[in-house]
């Protein structure tokens, strides 16, 4: 999946033209290979034959496979974040909270059960036991990130009297497990990776929304 | 795990005495060997030796790897849901039903964080892609039957006034993750089967309540 100039330059600043467009090929073969064989299975030659490089210079930007795998899971971390994180940076200032997070609700849900993403959760659970440092890694960038961005926006919104929190982390974990729980788990055991259509999704952040404002809504 | 002379009368009535304990020691000896090695990684032989049974006994009474899992599975399942299943069936006769609520909150969320559930969670979650129909089995028996059972309870304290509901399954769904998604998510990708002492399980428990009776309480 392509970024955009932009986003290259922000994650890689002294990274640019003909090595960033290399680093990037390398990613997009190696979330094909990991996503394809696991994590065990998956091997740097065959990064480097999808990616038409050698592997001299696979493991010139990725020192070895644990370093390409975190890589691999930051960066769709990151394009994942990139379609929510305006919606997620403005909500403090929002004048229809309710609103606005259903916004964000049906845009966040649709993300996240993404196929792609939906797998690589799926092989990132199945080797927790084996290898905790991915496991951790997907966690640290992905869920706790997105959780404390959320709390924070929630605790400005709480000051400007328009929601009533105690605890800002854990009402930003409540609004994200209400929104993505059920269809999540559904794909995690289904086997299927696209459980629902637009329709459901939508609903489900919507209810989602209504509950959340319900218990945590200025009365 | 031993159950009780009773529940195995329940689970199977056609099996007593002899056969039903072997029948049990195959089964745990089959946990441990699912858990420790994985589906495809598991053999009969082991389970047998295990078990000290034969291979002739062990495929009497499972007759392939995958017969054998689904019981191990339902087994885990039916143990688990054991501990909560009178605390469930009696919330519609509730005079207080936040306070019956939060109960089975804490029970719930004590025994689903259990290790080896998190463990063969985990494990089942792993080979969703490659044995679709173990997870669903998992899903089937354990999430689903779950729902169920809780947004019958649900649909009979509504019936009551009690609580206001237009969707029971929908309100059971986010009853049962508002409880369970902070802290099994969180087992998931920690690699650590126990990440919360009984403190913060509770603590999650009773927060998940909060919100619950804000959203379809009855004002």
């Amino acid at each position: 999946m392509p970024t955009t100039a932009q986003d290259s330059e922000q994650q890689e600043p002294r990274v640019e033209g003909r090595a960033a467009r290399k680093r990037r090929a390398i990613l997009d073969a190696a979330r094909e290979v990991f996503l394809a064989h696991g994590y065990l299975g998956a091997s740097m030659d065959e990064v480097a034959t999808r990616a038409t490089a050698s592997k001299v210079t696979v493991y010139k930007h990725f020192s070895d496979k644990q370093t390409l795998f975190t890589a691999v899971v930051t960066s769709a971390i990151e394009e994942a974040e990139h379609s929510s994180r305006s919606l997620v940076d403005h909500l403090a200032e929002s004048t229809d909270v309710a609103g606005d997070l259903r916004t964000f609700a049906r845009q966040h849900v649709t993300t996240v059960t993404q196929p792609h993403l939906i797998r690589m959760r799926r092989m990132i659970i199945s080797e927790a036991n084996r290898f905790p440092e991915l496991a951790r890694a997907w966690h640290r960038r992905g869920p706790e990130r997105a959780h404390a961005r959320l709390a924070h926006q929630i605790e400005l919104l709480a000051d400007r009297g328009l929601l009533q929190v105690d605890d800002p982390l854990l009402a930003a974990q409540h609004l994200n497990y209400l929104i993505l729980s059920v269809p999540v788990n559904e794909a995690m055991f289904t086997g299927r990776d696209t459980p629902y259509g637009q329709r459901r999704l939508h609903r489900y952040a919507d209810e989602a929304i209504r509950v959340f404002m319900a218990a945590y809504g200025a009365s």
